[in-house]
């Protein structure tokens, strides 16, 4: 019995340090910590392993289902994910991985998202974030201005009004969609003489009480997946999530826009919302906002804006014009995670009319009572961490002409590498860049001009082959670890739409070089060339070759 | 022009600065880091300033809603920040602030944090994630078993299954409980014949097609607004979010729940499902687990459970019994930043079945491919950080027996508090600890006695006045800083439902003593007996006199 209190009182002081103890300078742990303080660059160079282990055989390391009986050292946990999972992460920092949205994070970042983590703030509530609330709401603010450049007196009215919103923060963009939507689909159906609102009966007895048969969501076939995952959320049903067709150049449609918008109200659908997209996930393009407005206005339906990758192309003077007409959008989604340069988890949506979160508003008596400034009343997650501290910095520390050079050296950067594809003999550019993305695939000159005069099933056959070269460099590539380019699908009208698998390229990280995308571009052409592809590569020869001869013949 | 392009090309290299050369070792950031690493509590209590200023003082600090042109020196903002930010945040790490779920972090998760960030990874995919996707699964697998506690070969087999999911991460408990709830109505109206499934067609036909008039979730009076919230995004509607009548201990009744459950099938209201609590939000209560799973059975409604706050418990032999029957759940939703001590921005759901993500999965050309082991495709967000790295070191670090010490001492404490209260002259308790969270009002013997006696216009006389007093005590101490209790309305039986302002009191903070409860406490009665609240208990003593006259009269 002695024995056992002894042992519980010793696991009891264990438990005590834990929380009032800090690692010692020596240990694994702080090494590690002033290691990234210092060289964060070369800590991640030392510790990820380049070279690509199986998933099969990563799994192995974390198989076990059970809570180990017993604590374990720190240092012991810090070793193993240092050898297990620090090792096989992605090096998202490299300049040479251009493949994805999440690129290198400015140095400032990480002991700032210390101090957030440290003071551990909740902002949900005034009660556990005090000025984190006011300081979320200029964030906020700033970017409602950089998008809707209202008044400076307007801002001083409602900024920090406990009954508006100028947006709300949220964990993403797919959130911040969602919220969007949410907003559109209660404000479409209020409450009406017996109704007491969408919000509040439901959608069948929305639908039944305004007389429509559903409910839809219009945006172009280029539009992120999280609007069809927000359309079943909601209730409104994937089918309700409209695709609408694109140009040459993966802009929407608008005479494409408007017929469908026609067909929805003659089956008596309601047009809940148009959503415009400023830089689409796959090739960066932006869709024309302005006629959008017009047509979301002609048909009453709520305009949003999914800017989660483009909003901060805003801040350059020679490109902002692209996004004419977001001023226009209801909402618009924009990820801090991704152009403004702060770590995952922040993204948010802006209201043009601070008054339309009334729709989505909901109190408690133990928390977001009525009246309170409390966050949490507007938004779709409760508990959540202080990130705005994160944008605030990096607005202030960056500038506007910082973002401003950050995004214009991304987009001469894309152009570059386009000029580059269109000069090498293996490459082909499916789009060029409208902002700092691109999309090109393996397709010889020689099979280009096949390809423009082969029949449709020859077409389809040299495609199929060419899709099964670029999957096999892309993959490749990825896998010796050096440098990393992602892919994805594209049905581009001068192949008449045959699904091409396609190269996609991110140019973000501002320590990409020319260089870097002429070695990226010399890598591929040299797995290109491996043994391991070359019966895949005879067989498409042997497609081109009879194309030819008989155009020759 | 030659001086333009000389301040663009200075511009463009200090944007390279940012991303390339950390801060110098004696910056005002370095040293902050420093600090925090060596001396948490230290840094918490030199910063953070106790007395609170009024929110419209703090909203001057955060008013302009411009972006600035020019950037500034981080040092500037780091000034800006402890000053303006940090002095104003809230000390959640403080032993004597117990009335949030937000405590104190074990000081291995600040570094670990810092590497998560560096690392900058992405969980949507395995392509920007790697290992991270394979640890995820494992820590949802850790939790799973800690509900479900099925044989070591069942985790073998669909623990890394790519068609499968144990549960799936998020930002918090909100959006656990909405995911949980999203894949009960997706089930509850599944394709058949015809129809393509609510996630396809909507709800409005799902209804149509199943010959419903709504479909409900009932939980008890004291559920988590969040549900509410729920019902609302799902397209149910709030009113479709049913409460049910709780017994005197805040637990769910289950006769009246039954009662519910027929009524609403009568008006032929799907009882799509029914929700269990384990650890109230404002009480700490558990319902009955059991006989709540063989309701949902009868009824044929999906069983949720959310121990958002109480699902650790299951890591106590002491304390395990009280959960029981959650491994009857079909879901379970777990906060691990609240009692598995990780920074906020950490919840899940867990799945009985892992095969119930098949109703809100969802897939993509350049993301989450169909057959990818990408977890992007089976939860409700999109981009998330790497969460999952922080529970793994805390299960690990901490392990079963010492989170069974923290759970074990929280409750502990919670009984002792209680003995204080029910000793003290001025308080009454008004719901005892079943877990470690209790609430208690400021209430005099003498005003229980006058109470009991009371016309039901006197007791409302003399609740009201009870209310203003314990509002005013909890507000003071607040704005002193020293400690902090929250506060919530309950309706307590034994007052005629009269809803009572009550404090409320959260155990979760190790380091809180037996000598911090009984200073605040002290602090609480001290407050009570100021002058500026003495006019108000006049009135509460003439109300008290005139009933206890009439009595002895």
């Amino acid at each position: 019995m002695g024995g056992h209190s002894k042992t519980a009182k010793a696991n009891l002081d264990a438990m005590y340090r834990i929380f009032t103890v800090p690692e010692a300078p020596d240990s694994t742990l702080s090494q590690v910590d002033q290691y990234i303080s210092g060289n964060l660059t070369g800590f991640l160079q030392d510790h990820i392993v380049a070279l690509e282990r199986e998933m099969g055989e990563m799994e192995k390391d974390f198989s076990n289902p059970q809570v180990p009986e017993k604590p374990i050292f720190v240092s012991e946990q810090v070793q193993f994910l240092l050898d297990k999972l620090v090792a096989q992460s992605v090096h998202t920092a490299s300049p040479s991985f251009i493949g994805h949205m999440t690129s290198a994070l400015p140095y400032f970042m990480l002991p700032l998202s210390k101090i957030m983590i440290a003071l551990n703030q909740n902002l949900v509530k005034t009660e556990t974030s005090k000025a984190f609330t006011p300081l979320e709401r200029q964030v906020l603010g700033m970017l409602h201005h950089l998008i809707y450049r209202f008044e400076d007196a307007w801002y001083r009215q409602w900024m920090h009004d406990p009954h508006q919103a100028l947006g709300t923060m949220c964990s993403g963009g797919t959130v911040a969609n969602l919220t969007a939507l949410w907003v559109a689909r209660n404000q479409a159906f209020p409450a009406e003489g017996g109704f007491r609102g969408v919000h509040q009966e439901g959608l069948f007895r929305a639908l039944r009480f305004y007389g429509y048969e559903g409910a839809a969501i219009l945006v172009s076939e280029r539009g992120h997946y999280s609007l069809r995952k927000a359309a079943d959320i909601l209730g409104l049903g994937r089918d309700f999530l409209i695709p609408v067709a694109t140009d040459a150049d993966n802009r929407i449609d608008p005479d494409a826009l408007r017929d469908r918008c026609l067909e929805l109200q003659q089956q008596k659908i309601r047009v809940l919302s148009i959503v415009g997209i400023a830089g689409t996930t796959e090739t960066g393009h932006v869709d024309p906002l302005e006629t959008l407005a017009d047509i979301a206005r002609e048909f009453g339906a709520h305009f949003h804006v999914d800017a989660a990758w483009g909003g901060p192309t805003l801040f350059s003077r020679t490109h902002q014009h692209r996004l004419k007409g977001i001023d226009q959008a209801d909402s618009v989604t924009i990820d801090a995670h991704k152009q403004l340069y702060t770590p995952q988890g922040a993204g948010m949506v802006l209201f043009r009319n601070p008054s339309v979160v009334s729709s989505i508003e909901l109190h408690a008596q133990y928390v977001i009572r009525k009246g309170s400034k409390d966050l949490g009343s507007t938004t779709l997650e409760g508990s959540r961490p202080g990130m705005a501290m994160l944008i605030h910095s990096g607005l202030r520390i960056i500038g506007r002409e910082g973002y401003e050079i950050l995004i214009d050296q991304g987009i001469e950067k894309a152009e570059t590498f386009a000029e580059m594809i269109r000069r090498h003999a293996d490459f082909e550019l499916i789009t060029a860049p409208e902002l700092n993305i691109l999309t090109y695939r393996y397709c010889p000159a020689r099979v280009r001009e096949a390809l423009t005069h082969a029949s449709v099933e020859d077409a389809e056959r040299i495609n199929a082959s060419l899709n099964r070269i670029t999957r096999f460099i892309q993959k490749t590539q990825r896998e010796r670890g050096k440098s990393f380019v992602s892919r994805t699908q594209l049905e581009p009208a001068h192949y008449n739409h045959y699904p091409c698998v396609v190269f996609r390229v991110v140019l973000a990280n501002p320590l990409t070089t020319r260089e870097i995308l002429s070695d990226i571009l010399a890598e591929q052409a040299a797995i290109g060339s491996e043994d391991s592809i070359a019966g895949e590569k005879r067989a498409l020869e042997a497609s081109v070759a009879g194309v030819l001869e008989t155009l020759s013949a």
